[in-house]
């Protein structure tokens, strides 16, 4: 709690209470900051088959690193485990696989990997984190940092034709890093500010930084196919795994709702455009996101009752965005078929019907 | 309660808890039947300046009656309180009159007048309410009733060219009164039945029957101007007023979420072109629409933050349903501007900038 009017939440974990009353939400930002590296500076060196990125399908954090990990063909590297969307007050858990455990590390709750690291792990028990399976211990569940590393650390094991996600041009890589402030703080994490704002004051703030951000990421949009231009970054892939949930998540259950996504014609289209590239549409799994939202922030939604709504026919609608270019993989290739085992859930995405 | 799966809650009057767990939404319609009539069988003859409508205008089933008084021009006949959006448990409150009291009943609680036609009144203090200003009681809170006998028991005080809101020709009533029935249980009752569902089952099968209608009513409406064809009735007032909430609240707070109504293109403009006619538009007040909902409901939506949208500018977009019928009053006029002391409070509507 650093003044009068905020306080720190950990918002991937904390079953139930999301909200204070009277006050700003301000998302707990410390994370375990350890990096998996080629020198292994840390003592994590890159080495495949060794570690297991855990990801929810639900969270757009680790939605991120299951988009990354797909484009640069990291599949057969970096094996994954998935938590089901719902938690509860402590841990993710894995309730989706046999037994409820993660056929990998054998646990039933991604708590005990923090606690394999610290037994006396005091944060959020959050998601992506990456796991090394030869003692069962997280070694990061920093997800900015993990996707820019999943880019350089592991590039030599990146599959032929992977797009390169960071610009090699320095003013290029400062401009990215500029966007991908400006959506982390506005977008990203702006919806969450409006969804757990613990005062009428609060909330209207979040809505008005909000929408002025999307406002500026209609205009931008309108002349560039991606944010950076011709082809996809690691820009596009923060943006795109809030703008998938815009409509079946924030716009109802977080109040960010001026407009849906599907009112902003330029942002609207530039999401199809992304949803339908391989590697991003087929990591989403819509009745996953709603059932997290709606079922574990129970002190805004304390029916649990999830929404049918809204209707995802319209993702797979042409978006004609071709003409603003023709390379969305900056000269590489679009990844393969998702890997067996890794498939969305049949009748849970328009792409899985 | 009926049997196991329905439980039976006054919508109106009950602050805090609409839901029950486990249970279906079932709307107590259990109403003062007393009638005003011109032969004033049940005591209360009809008479110019005697009674008071007591209509808030957040609400939906007392935004008909505030319609259709205006639309025959009543105005002058029957005064009108107002209370404010938001109440407490026990009663809707006349917060917004100078001294927090109703200037003509003395009343600062509408149960006060339900109390002095019952003192052990022991069911909703609801709105629309038709009071004696002679003794201050309620005479009747049957909502339905209420407007039919606007039509029909005060004709003689309608002004001139006011229009016919029930028609004349029995085959044409015995079909709208088809239409209306389908449209109360499906829609103006169907959108309650999604918001207050105790259980996800019982939410799931009444967003199906809410759609399953609104698409019904696109259909109908694609050919006709109004539910009726050429002309306004009764039929198009009911339907309005939940229309006309449906992106403000029910879409939302309501989980009424397949889709907003802008993106049923019929629907949408049929209900802008209501909207845009005097006597509609003109009394509905957005910003107490969403007060009352998102304040007063606090089992849904305990923060009781009240959200910023929707954008409603496009209430005033053309809607080009004159193609289908020059004739909107059925050979009437239209009502004349909204009397003095009645307009709705400015930025509470794109009709009050």
């Amino acid at each position: 709690m650093n003044d009068g009017t905020t306080t720190e939440l950990p918002e991937h974990s904390q079953g139930g209470k999301y909200t204070v009353e009277g006050k700003e939400f301000v998302r707990d930002a410390n994370y375990i900051s350890t990096r998996i590296t080629r020198d292994g500076e840390d003592g994590y060196p890159v080495e495949p088959g060794r570690y297991r990125l855990v990801a929810a399908r639900a969270c757009p954090w680790a939605n991120r690193s299951i988009i990354v990990r797909r484009l640069l063909g990291l599949e057969d590297v970096i094996s994954i485990g998935m938590p089901g969307p719902t938690h509860d007050e402590r841990s993710w858990t894995f309730d989706l696989d046999p037994d409820g455990k993660d056929p990998v590390l054998g646990i039933e709750r991604l708590q005990q990997a923090f606690f394999a690291r610290d037994p006396e792990y005091p944060r959020g028990i959050t998601v992506p984190a990456m796991v090394d399976t030869r003692d069962g211990a997280v070694v990061t569940n920093d997800y900015a940092q993990i996707t820019l590393d999943l880019s350089t650390e592991w590039a030599e094991h990146h599959r032929q034709g992977a797009p390169r996600l960071l610009p090699a041009v320095p003013e290029d890589r400062a401009e990215m890093d500029s966007v991908m402030r400006r959506v982390y703080t506005e977008v990203n994490n702006g919806v969450y500010r409006c969804g757990f704002a613990g005062s009428q004051e609060a909330y209207d703030e979040a809505y008005v930084r909000l929408f002025t951000a999307l406002d500026w990421l209609e205009e931008r949009l309108a002349t560039r196919r991606f944010l950076m231009g011709r082809a996809i970054t690691e820009a596009d892939i923060r943006l795109f795994t809030t703008l998938v949930r815009f409509d079946a998540v924030y716009h109802g259950h977080f109040k960010c709702n001026r407009n849906k996504l599907t009112e902003m014609p330029v942002l609207w289209a530039y999401a199809r455009d992304l949803f339908q590239l391989p590697g991003f549409g087929d990591t989403v799994d819509f009745a996953q996101i709603k059932d997290h939202y709606y079922v574990v922030h129970t002190d805004i939604n304390p029916t649990r009752i999830v929404p049918a709504g809204p209707d995802l026919r319209g993702w797979l609608d042409p978006h004609g965005r071709e003409e603003l270019s023709d390379d969305p993989w900056g000269g590489g290739t679009p990844p393969g078929p998702v890997p067996d085992g890794e498939q969305v859930t049949a009748g849970h995405s328009p792409l899985a019907p």
